[in-house]
């Protein structure tokens, strides 16, 4: 008997009958059912909205990260569940760690960003504001503010975790409760790990429902406000992306498909080279990780033409050598395809692809799956394709066979590898394998206008690289044409695509009440209490301190220049300085910084910690000898990541904006700096 | 006899033979009329990639954006001829303005951002490039390069000038070809502006061409490297969004809408408040600008139920004084709808708007339009509606009256104002008038979300204002959901869309290498000759200098305080000190500054003009006293801006990277400088 899996939808789990047996790709067993009960989606879009949004919204961008952390530690802990029924779907242990502990390391990732880049609250300000006008009355700037809708994933069966977790990451982080849709055949990984993130009680009930089979009316229940992303092939992609609710409503749908990803050795890299080896690993790797079963995979291997032979006879005794069959077994490198049905379909494929190729490596070399059980598993031998006109083979660049198969293609000229590159009509992701920096500075620019990413390789990069097919958090994942024009994974630009950007205008007086950031030209407060003996709760924004004078005088320079020893003929030298376009010598722009905190220090031990930094310093107009300067500082921005020092004083990040001022009024010097300030409590 | 507007399609000018008569819309007389020779679409696209692109991507972002300056130059000198074209459309000299020289303006703004925050060469990096490993072997960035397509631009008939310029700058500067095909009806005038941009020779043949007409097969013609604007209703947008070859190749498709934009009048304001007044001003100017006819007018006035009235009254009393008739009339405060069918769609609209609304202002207030040929114009009254109950009046939130025409809304409390602009379902831009920061922090960012441009006006703003409908070329142009989605519009971001954004990974050399940024880690050449002696074009990016040691001092650190003025106890008070995490007196972070640049100093005069700037400074470690420092000094990032000081001498903007580390080589201070360098020549 095997369970019926279940929707999780509503806040509660929905399916006992069966409907559609799963079968584990090992062994073709039934391994799962999924459940014949209709979901109501009106229901799961009302709980959404009403549950799961308010919910979000009661936490903040430096909460939400917090979460993301402790959801990964809790299915970092119960992993091994999630390795047991991963095995079912051909992964071998190495394949199930990229999907589990690569999915968990995604919303480690994300907490990182969400904590460090992000503010606290719920709205971002994108700034700087910028004035409008030439009195200073009227300025503008943009904000990014939660959605407020529902975002639906709808994703492929290869990754059935880390394909929900790149996605759910940056969603859950913008405050967006999610609907993860993944692919049926291996829906029953997915089940186990939503179930397992429902249970850690770390989710706000209603910020993740779960969907096993199909999407019913989902789709044409949604609003403007929210968003569908979509992990599988171009034509599923192209279809969802017409659907006329989502084009009513100009609802963003953005999706990743698989594209015909290439790999050029360059042709300073010879077969002696540690680098010709690297080639043909990152080749074999792609070809038989996940059994080749990743939209990221090379499907293209573009080789010079004189080395052609070398490159296949070590592709050929590499992959001789790869074991293939149970991956349940330790020596196993390979597994299985996902389904009979992936089998079947990468077969017809790879017969397609024939017709213009030649086989160098395939099922007739030796191909034995081993293992005890696994007559009925979706194994495919790997398959290694030679395309000796590439330029006339059409189907080297069109078809792709989603299996341990790609296509080897000499080239004569770094234009012709180029052209050969150009012919994926858009990929995810190319590498070049390279020696020469200026090799690598001619092709990625030229190769960068159709790929999503681009791997260069060479020996330095080798002992740490994460290799060609992994797309990691902090990277744009997603490419051009043929690969769907997504942009929306990896980085903040993922969690700002799951935001609305918004331009705002008005006096710099209600830009700073509204983006929370304090906008030269806004109102101030001045108190007798000097801004840094407030604690960080006690700030308000624009607490401001104008200070008193000093007059900078020609011992000033002296005693700055012997002190720091810089001797700069600006500050020295009245002949050359006089000649220059300032035509006198002036003071130090250090020592204007120097002096300007001597006038804004507050000395006894206070709330302020630390003056950990310093952005965006520029020397406006030089400051001569008898010059006489002030420095206003004002409290610009908060953030409060929630965060204490080793002795437990909570502590957040004051940035304080500085104009530094001669006797006319005129700005010198501005800049903003960053301290720590400590909490009351 | 009128003109046959020609087409400017593969470098010529097409069409001699007339096909459709364009219409005054003053006077009814025919204006021109379209041509009625069919474009070749397969060569106006092969004139672009194989002309207009090489030659767009032989100059680089500076030259492109000068050539924007220089244009804009030009248009204006020709004006006087497009605005006595442009009162065929029924504009006054004002609506003019804003079209013609608000075009030009608009080239203006993006010359000064291309130019001030673009690099030289054609590749943008959108670092800082992040170690991916822990030994710093590996890292990765982004890229954005051109896309090496086409933009094609598909207009509305409102702004036949400034229409196609908003989006041909940032297209043009980005590297791209254009193709421009405005909207019919007032296409003679997007022809005039078109002719003189082409005789201004300022423009690589190629770069823009002109459609007067239909798009026959050009979009069934894109590649995947294309772009996709269109300007208009949301019904074209949605018609086009599908179509099957853009969605083939995932051509992006960006479509701003017109949309129902709201004003809301704040609570907190009574009507002796002189933003009472603004209120009433800004809904009637946004009625009669361009006789209504901008995506962006205010459609809905939405006002707190105590003021109806008097808002009613003083709307109808400045309605009543608005002059309208034949904008060739000084005394003309308000022209006439583009053409005859739009008179006749907007009175439909009216009578649908009417059924649930009361009319407050409109044709039977003694409309009479002047001038003596206005018989035959396109002439439509100011017309004010007032929906009493307007959460239960759906025609006030969804048909859109594209002429002078504005709905007044009542609300109670604030809650049901931000219900009744949601009503929107999207929407371009929205207005609050309040003299009440804190009410703007509240209504803004709960409203953001559904607006793609929000205005706060007061009695402050308003004396620069540029008012609710007018987009600015530094600010995001495009809503969500009704207003189509679009946010390719304002800003380096409007540049950006029209590039390819890719992520890089690779060894530190090798991202520096393609980069053109200095990256720590990658390698570095260090010379005899300081690298402050060479000029801006003999620094090479990598170019180092590793600094003579320093030791600090109490002696440094006394003297720097009192030089400086800074007394903080973590540098001066032996017992607080020790008590702080540090536990002990360390030296002033600007005395580690100071002492950096009195390392890496070269005093003589030299290449480096000035030290004008610092970035991202962060103090890494304290340095106690003892404590031994030194410096490192890269070339980090060169950009020439081809500028010159006031002597004419030429020079180029070089940032330097600099690393303060201790005895035991510990970063202790990471920051940028930026420095102008003189040219050779």
């Amino acid at each position: 008997m095997t369970s019926v899996l279940q929707s999780y939808v509503g806040g509660r789990w929905v399916g006992q009958e069966a409907a559609q047996a799963l079968h584990s790709a090992v062994n073709g067993r039934a391994v799962a059912s999924t459940h014949a009960e209709p979901l109501d989606f009106a229901e799961a879009l009302s709980h959404a909205r009403r549950k799961g949004l308010p919910a979000l919204l009661a936490m903040d961008f430096q909460e939400r990260a917090a979460r993301l952390r402790a959801l990964a530690k809790y299915l970092n802990e119960h992993k091994e569940q999630l390795y047991a029924i991963s095995a079912h779907t051909g992964a071998t242990r190495a394949d199930s760690w990229i999907d589990i502990e690569g999915g968990a390391g995604t919303l480690v990732a994300y907490a990182g960003m969400g904590s460090n880049e992000l503010p606290s609250g719920n709205l971002v300000h994108e700034g700087p504001a910028v004035p409008l006008g030439k009195k200073g009355a009227f300025a503008g700037t943009h904000i990014l503010v939660p959605r407020g809708g529902v975002a639906v994933h709808i994703n492929a069966f290869n990754f059935p975790v880390w394909g929900l977790l790149e996605k759910f990451a940056p969603s859950f982080l913008a405050g967006m409760p999610c609907i993860g849709k993944p692919a049926t055949a291996t829906s029953y990984l997915t089940e186990a790990m939503v179930r397992l993130m429902v249970d850690s009680g770390l989710l706000p009930e209603g910020s993740l429902q779960l969907v096993i089979g199909g999407t019913g009316d989902l789709l044409d229940r949604l609003e403007g406000s929210d968003v569908v992303t979509f992990t599988g092939s171009a034509d599923t992609a192209a279809r969802l992306r017409v659907h006329p609710n989502l084009v009513r409503h100009s609802i963003p749908f953005n999706a990743e498909a698989d594209s015909l990803n290439c790999a050029i050795l360059a042709p300073d890299v010879t077969p002696d080279d540690e680098e010709f080896d690297l080639f043909v690993k990152e080749v074999a790797r792609e070809m038989t990780v996940k059994a080749g079963q990743k939209c990221t995979a090379i499907r293209r291997a573009i080789v010079p033409r004189q080395h052609l032979d070398a490159v296949a006879e070590r592709l050929r005794a590499r992959l001789a050598k790869t074991v293939v069959g149970d991956p349940a077994r330790e020596d196993v490198r390979m597994g299985a395809l996902a389904s009979k049905s992936q089998q079947q379909d990468v077969a017809e494929r790879v017969a397609l692809l024939m017709q213009g190729a030649e086989l160098v490596f395939g099922e007739r070399d030796g191909f034995a799956p081993v293992g005890e059980d696994v007559g009925e598993g979706a194994f495919f031998a790997p398959t290694l394709l030679l395309s000796r006109k590439p330029l006339e083979h059409d189907a080297a660049h069109d078809v792709e066979a989603f299996g341990p198969v790609s296509t080897l293609m000499p080239y004569d000229g770094i234009d012709e590898a180029l052209q050969l590159a150009a012919r994926g009509k858009g990929s995810l992701v190319g590498t070049l394998v390279t020696r020469d920096p200026a090799t690598a500075a001619r092709i990625v620019p030229a190769v960068a206008a159709l790929h999503g990413r681009w791997l260069v390789l060479d020996r330095e990069a080798a002992a740490e690289s994460t290799g060609h097919g992994s797309p990691l958090p902090m990277l744009k994942h997603g490419g051009p044409g043929r690969a769907g024009g997504g942009e929306e994974l990896g980085g903040i630009r993922a969690v700002k695509h799951y935001l609305q950007r918004t331009a705002v205008q008005g006096s710099p007086s209600m830009i700073t009440a509204i983006t929370g950031e304090y906008m030269r030209g806004a109102k101030r407060q001045e108190e007798e209490l000097h801004p840094f003996r407030k604690h960080f709760e006690d700030l308000a924004i624009g607490d401001s301190l104008l200070t008193h004078r000093r007059t900078v005088s020609e011992a000033d320079i002296v005693a700055f220049g012997g002190l720091s020893g810089d001797y700069f003929y600006m500050h020295f030298d009245e002949i050359a300085a006089k000649a220059s376009p300032f035509g006198k010598r002036i003071a130090h722009g250090y020592f204007v910084l120097s002096a300007a905190a001597g006038l804004f220090v507050s000395p006894a031990p206070g709330p302020v910690l630390a003056n950990y930094g310093l952005d965006t310093l520029r020397f406006v107009k030089p400051v001569g000898i008898g010059d006489t300067i002030r420095a206003r500082l004002t409290c610009k921005r908060k953030i409060d990541r929630r965060r204490k020092d080793a002795n437990g004083q909570g502590q957040g990040v004051v940035a304080w904006d500085v104009e530094v001022t001669n006797q006319d009024d005129e700005v010198v010097a501005s800049y903003d700096i960053l301290t720590l300030v400590a909490k009351r409590a």
